[in-house]
């Protein structure tokens, strides 16, 4: 099974002049770095067949996307590692063909719709994470999964609709709880690994 | 439910004088941070009745016990915020008896075995997680229960026998992959919530 994950940033910023020592200030850029670290390693290994794009949204120049996949490398897993590499990646990225700034780290001008677009195309089932959707444990996934979620502010509700309206993205719970994004993406990862015979 | 975690960290240093601009250097001090936001955090709150007890067991004064506890306040979700304050709780904490540092956060000179004593004697269920044990999914637990991790190196195995033997501490497995150890604890989390009916 495939797996991307889209994490719609609302205020991550969109310039490589932000300070490592603050990424909160930057945006939250450390909610950022550890979906990032939620999505793509294990213990002491990377996960093959996954990948996440953050979607960033911050000034000054939004939107850019930054996509991380398990062929990386030289990039650790703390909220610094991540930042220091989308901080190089914010760099480049000025129009919509993807740039690579590592083997497995690329950047573009793209927006939320236009990287799903591209998953879907690529025949990528696509999933809304929201606290009203049908629950996860139940739902039969095919063999390339795509889930988009939202950091602290959540995904704007025209968003949710035009994704549904537009790609036939279904609406997936993880319980009643308000998880932080990252414990989404690590929950997401745990149900597929159940079904995957992972137990 | 109460829930109480406790995190084996094998490296991690015991003095105040890290620099939050290497936090991975200070023993996977990262690793701590992550593993304490896992355990409180939710989405735009912290979660009750749930507290992470994190041994420290690198140079120069091992072993040291910080616990963060859902009454802290001014600590903010990210591995800075919190290893900043582990820094301050580094101050204190000469001997055995627990010294507050933030009204939910204490530091002592403790150990991983006087912890378990502690929390066995509070009445907790102690459970230790390993990939060979007893799937999660079909445990039945108690309302208060403790479960021991370790980090990135985890824990030495006659450590695990020793909790075996003397505290009844049983062994679940999360599946057959090994997860980082922040990511253990959400999935714990997630696990406990579905009993508690929060799916």
């Amino acid at each position: 099974m495939e797996r991307a994950f889209v994490l719609y940033s609302r205020k991550a910023v969109t310039t490589p002049k932000f300070s490592l020592n603050d990424l909160p200030g930057a945006g939250r850029m450390d909610l950022v770095a550890r979906c990032v670290i939620s999505a793509l390693w294990l213990s002491h290994r990377l996960r093959e067949d996954t990948r996440i794009y953050c979607i960033l949204e911050g000034p000054p120049e939004p939107p850019k996307a930054v996509v991380f996949s398990p062929e990386m490398r030289r990039v650790y897993p703390n909220e610094r590692g991540v930042a220091s590499w989308i901080r190089i990646a914010l760099k480049e990225g000025r129009n919509e063909e993807w740039v690579s700034v590592n083997p497995g780290i690329r950047v573009a001008k793209k927006s939320l719709n236009s990287v799903v677009e591209e998953l879907r195309d690529e025949g990528f089932e696509i999933y809304v994470l929201h606290e009203k959707g049908d629950p996860i444990s139940s739902n039969e996934f095919g063999e390339r999964v795509a889930f988009v979620l939202g950091d602290h502010i959540g995904l704007p509700e025209n968003t949710e609709r035009a994704l549904m309206r537009k790609y036939g993205a279904r609406a997936l719970s993880l319980g009643k709880l308000s998880y932080l994004s990252s414990a989404c993406i690590t929950i997401v990862h745990y149900e597929l690994d159940k079904r995957e015979g992972f137990m």
